[in-house]
């Protein structure tokens, strides 16, 4: 057996989130269902971090133990071959066999991106949050300062969430403006269910003026999930890094090339 | 009775073009079914620039004439109340009756994304061409060049186009790289139908290197479509932006203000 890393990245908009489900109406599914008729035998996959319907990748990070010998580029042409329009392999590298996908990465970057215009736009519509407030900026980013560090997030944390620890490490959390959007950039060592969604919803509270910055302060005290604003839509999330031990030797891009090689821009501030 | 023009932005990706068709499935059809909930009675629209199918538009002009009196804010909100999620009315605005959405333009642009990458990408395989191919843009920009100002396009005129002439003044057509993407716009007084479609095809011919630049001169001097390259394909074909004389008052913005407040970018040579 050899593992293989796998470079993916999708349109979440049509599909129910990455992990398998009964009706094969996942990114899990619709890829292994392309590994098998690729490699002619089942294969399970591994990803760096589940994400849920509606929410995109640049490059989600796959490992899955095979027997089938093939080159890097058949593996990436063959398996385009069978997957869906809205899902493509980009890259396809052999991994020593104590590389694990979710238990080897260091660190995750989710992106949102959020559309702040007086009418919709039909365009961006499932590629970016909207909101037709003004937020503002000074204020969310005083809110995000605050969370930064290690943090216990459980009032940031769904219900469903499976983690043994609400403990995690906010490493970045920037908010760059960039024409009618924002572009928000969140770091950490992983990330609990919903916790970017969940934070997007209470820093546009704050941004909006319900709220005041230091509000953050008390709902990270306070460990209540209640207590802080409701779920933002998946529309604007990218899944859009992953950070792994370098003697992995894998291809990565930093979140912000990953953002600026799919959508064509990044913010100014954080080219 | 009263005439009003309003701005409209839509992911072409959805509909079968702008002109009505039996089924219903088309961008006119689905703004004069808002505008009929809307207004309580039937209303007929014109537009400037009737787009194909899988075409989209940041800023499609169309006006109608109406007893109905509603504050113009009233007009956007109400019928993007009634519209799908994926066209949009950006303004409306009361015009004088001798305001035409289609013959008082002076001038249309589109603009063409195209993504030139090795791998194809899920996030903008409905928003931007794709070749895998690298190109040769000085090559395409030399036929470019040649292809400006007043020709008989007829080469580059699909077999259904109803238009009585088929010369078109040809005032920009420039092509600037951002990232893996090629920005190409095309500016004229009309076009005919397919005309940018068929171009690109072409231009790309020349990209690829299968043609000399210099083929374009041949092109326009047969008058013969089936000289030409295919039609190429619609997804990264925006109708983005039409101009009409001033005394109209029409609130337009540039097509590259519009290329982006809608998606996010502009390439620094049309910065």
């Amino acid at each position: 057996m050899a593992r293989i890393a796998l470079g993916l990245s999708y349109d979440g908009s049509a599909w129910h989130g990455w992990q398998t489900q009964p009706g094969g109406q996942t990114i899990q599914d619709q890829l292994e269902a392309a590994l098998k008729v690729f490699t002619t035998t089942p294969v399970e996959t591994i990803c760096a971090g589940r994400t849920d319907a509606g929410v995109h990748a640049f490059s989600q990070v796959v490992h899955l133990d095979t027997h089938i010998e093939r080159r890097m580029e058949s593996w990436v042409r063959g398996l385009n071959t069978y997957l869906p329009s809205s899902i493509a392999v980009q890259w396809a590298q052999p991994v020593s066999d104590d590389f694990h996908a979710r238990f080897s990465a260091t660190s995750r970057t989710y992106i949102y991106v959020l559309r702040t215009s007086r009418v919709r736009c039909p365009l961006t519509r499932t590629r970016a949050g909207w909101v037709y407030s003004s937020l503002d900026l000074d204020a969310m980013r005083d809110a995000a300062t605050r969370l930064l560090g290690e943090h216990d997030f459980s009032s940031f944390r769904s219900a469903d969430c499976q983690a043994a620890s609400p403990v995690r490490d906010l490493q970045q959390l920037s908010i760059e403006p960039s024409g009618d959007f924002l572009v928000f950039t969140f770091k950490a060592n992983a990330f609990l269910h919903h916790m970017v969604r969940n934070l997007m919803g209470t820093l546009l509270h704050v941004g909006r003026g319900r709220q005041p910055a230091q509000w953050v302060d008390t709902l990270l005290a306070l460990k209540d999930r209640r207590e802080a604003a409701p779920t933002f839509a998946p529309n604007g999330l990218y899944f859009a890094g992953v950070d792994y031990p370098a003697h992995f030797g894998l291809p990565l891009l930093s979140a912000h090339a990953h953002f600026r090689h799919h959508l064509g821009f990044v913010p100014a501030g954080l080219a």
